[in-house]
């Protein structure tokens, strides 16, 4: 038997942390449509072709390795070899042509064989800059060795799986984050196209210069009748499940989300020469405002989070009083109405800081994300996976974005936490255990196979 | 009778803002040393010329205009010639020798005229980027008018004048203020020349590159035995007078001042993932500490301010929990003792607030000057010159610093404050009366006829 497994996983995130798979010399940096991206996907579709995948690429530069189902319906036997040749196309490369067909068509996708729907087992391989090896990768790698491991028992299922290696999840290089995923799911629009990273290169220009055919970007949309389901097993990147000694995380929901920009303006002046009682200090204002955000936050549910994060301060010197600072706030929660509750209390909280200080306060809503629920059903198939892999199944909300979002609207969705240590992540200190990596595979496998005998 | 006085003072002010007289083209900026500098010490010269003085460049770029005292003391008068020479020598100009004869010499000093002690009359006519016309620059043009005043009265006092228009007082070149009037208080060592401005220039460099000569800079330094006091004019900087109504203020002191960097470290992490129960937040830790900066502020004596003016917060994103924050604090008082208890109420407040958040603060002590209390005697010269210009002498505490720092603990020091527009200086908006430059020309005057009384 192959050596397949979470061991093998880490030690694969491991080999992608430098060049020609990072952009930085001595760091991890793997941005969207890199020519770290471009190794990046060369070396996945070695990998994923030595998984017994057929893999291609779909025109937003998602790497797609396909591991076909078990069995073609009498039905539709006679689009084998159409199939089969569609296949052997699409693994040319990176600036073959993609299958013609127009998506949506009425079940005769090169994606079917047979009519078989699929499942998704994905995340995403682009990085931050000064990353970690494991935020994103590990998904895909487990997804690659649970694929090895079916193969290497010569296992089909009744279902196919696509194993998605998302080219941007991070906006890791335009202002834009989840481009991949979303564009699966049908919810990138054309204009999205035109999104310019820091040197002015827009999106449609990279995904062209990349080899792609951005006019065909949609057909990178999969039909949602055509899914069974979406599974992306991923860091926990957070201290929860480490606090509490477990190793791996059945996700419930992906945090719903809203984020302001404020600005305070007092008026700034000399230090030296503006006694306390006439000034107008718009960091103090501020200072007073970010810890309302924070007594907001600890006083909701557990899964509520308020965060003062950015924090901008003008003129900013030691012998002036601040005139100006703009900060922004980032609520989450599991559920929509506590979160906007707190939403609510802290904007009215800062208009109060406000009036009585005699600044002024403005805010801006630049977010407003709805919470991404688990599917229940899902949630319990993963949740026996992983006690049958000998763990404790803790449920817990997502606070961290994930591609998982753009699909649980589209197809039953599931996440799987992995412990990470001190709950850091996008910092090369980013650490994984091997052990929970092989647990998170266990219990990875034992869903699939749970789901297809679900299916059979 | 000559036109001078206040409005004119003003007016000179204004006809300095752009170049070549500032270094940028739509705003004022005249940095120590520059073209910029040069030009503004060719039109003073002329200027100081017209209302009678003899000019002259000192080592450090100082320019003085000397308006000789009354009279040559009988025992003296056969030093005559050689002092005049010495005063034809000195005005020829930046890159000509300055006599040579050693500072501190025994009553022989090319600036003492036939034994005549010297009152100085002086500001900064440096500036700050993107200016205001009037911060140091007013209380130069305000003092060659009093002078213009005698002279064209034919009015010669017991002392002489020495009128100093200080090359650097904002630290607008250098990391380091008040260079120039330390340097002739003996308060700036040879090794403060290797100090260097953004471009790895030297002051050495510097000075030697305007036609200064550097071994001589301490030739800059004045006996304290052959001065009877310093009297400086300045705006206000601060909104005090505004506040009261009032055109004029008599300054005490310049108020003492501490100033600490404090580092708040915390533990940085996602703010979807980190609950808030886990979080060590360096940002709500160091906003609780500005507050605390704020309350001790408030609490104290009038002129006691504490300031929190530089914050800034790593890694400043909106989705990160913040894990460093590295603030300024500046704490100013007119005396000692309650800026001593106020700084230290602060640090032991922000030791506990760091102790129950857990996370760690560090402070380092960076300035520490002790106040600067002005002379009683020049104080109540001072206020009765005020009240004769019919004007409300107004006492208080300086915040900010000037150049009379240097001189109060030298020689008898006085200063008049001048009302200025809303508190705002350091910026273009910087704005002043004529009227009230009017008032400080009258009091001035007044002020130097006193003493030229009290001297008689």
């Amino acid at each position: 038997m192959v050596e397949v497994g979470g061991y093998r996983a880490v030690a694969r995130c491991d080999a992608l942390r430098r060049p020609p798979f990072s952009e930085a010399a001595d760091s991890l940096f793997r941005p969207y449509l890199s020519e770290a991206h471009r190794a990046t996907l060369a070396q996945l579709r070695e990998w994923m072709e030595a998984a017994g995948m057929a893999v291609r690429l779909d025109p937003v530069g998602n790497l797609i390795g396909r591991y076909e189902a078990a069995t073609i319906p009498p039905q539709l036997a006679g689009e084998g070899d159409r199939t089969m040749r569609a296949a052997r196309d699409a693994v040319v490369g990176a600036d073959s042509d993609v299958n013609p067909t127009p998506r949506r068509s009425a079940g005769t996708s090169p994606e079917i064989r047979g009519g078989a729907k699929s499942l998704i087992l994905a995340s995403h391989i682009d990085s931050v800059r000064d990353a970690g090896a494991y935020d994103g990768p590990l998904g895909v790698m487990l997804a690659i060795d649970v694929v090895a491991a079916l193969h290497a028992q010569k296992k089909r299922l009744p279902f196919a799986i696509d194993l998605y290696a998302f080219g941007d999840e991070e906006g890791s290089r335009f202002p834009a984050s989840m481009l991949c995923s979303r564009a699966v799911c049908g919810q990138v629009e054309r204009a999205q196209l035109d999104v310019a990273d820091r040197d002015g290169i827009s999106l449609a220009r990279a995904l062209s210069d990349f080899g792609l055919d951005i006019e065909r970007f949609t057909d990178a949309c999969r039909d949602p009748s055509e899914l069974i389901g979406y599974v992306e097993a991923h860091i926990e990147q957070g201290p929860v499940l480490e606090a509490e000694g477990l190793a791996l995380g059945v996700v419930t929901a992906i945090a719903c989300q809203r984020r302001y920009a404020v600005t305070v303006t007092g008026v700034a002046g000399h230090a030296g020469t503006n006694s306390m009682a006439l000034r107008r200090d718009a960091l103090t204002a501020a200072a007073e405002m970010a810890l309302a955000v924070e007594t907001v936050g600890r006083a909701g549910p557990d899964d509520l989070v308020a965060t003062v994060g950015r924090f901008n301060v003008a003129p900013n010197a030691p012998n002036v009083v601040p005139g100006e600072v703009v900060f922004t706030i980032d609520v989450r929660a599991g559920e929509e109405a506590p979160r906007n509750v707190a939403a609510e209390a802290i904007l009215s909280r800062i208009e109060a800081i406000a009036a009585a200080r005699g600044v002024t306060v403005a805010h801006q809503l630049i977010h407003d994300l709805p919470a991404a629920p688990c599917d229940p059903s899902m949630m319990d198939f993963l949740s026996q996976a992983v006690r049958k892999a000998g763990h404790t199944p803790r449920r817990l909300v997502s606070g961290a974005g994930h591609d998982a979002m753009a699909f649980a609207g589209v197809t039953p969705t599931a996440m799987l936490f992995i412990r990470c240590k001190d709950g850091i992540s996008h910092n090369p200190l980013e650490a994984v255990e091997p052990a929970d990596a092989e647990a998170a595979f266990q219990a990875l496998l034992g869903l699939v196979l749970k789901l297809g005998e679900a299916s059979a």
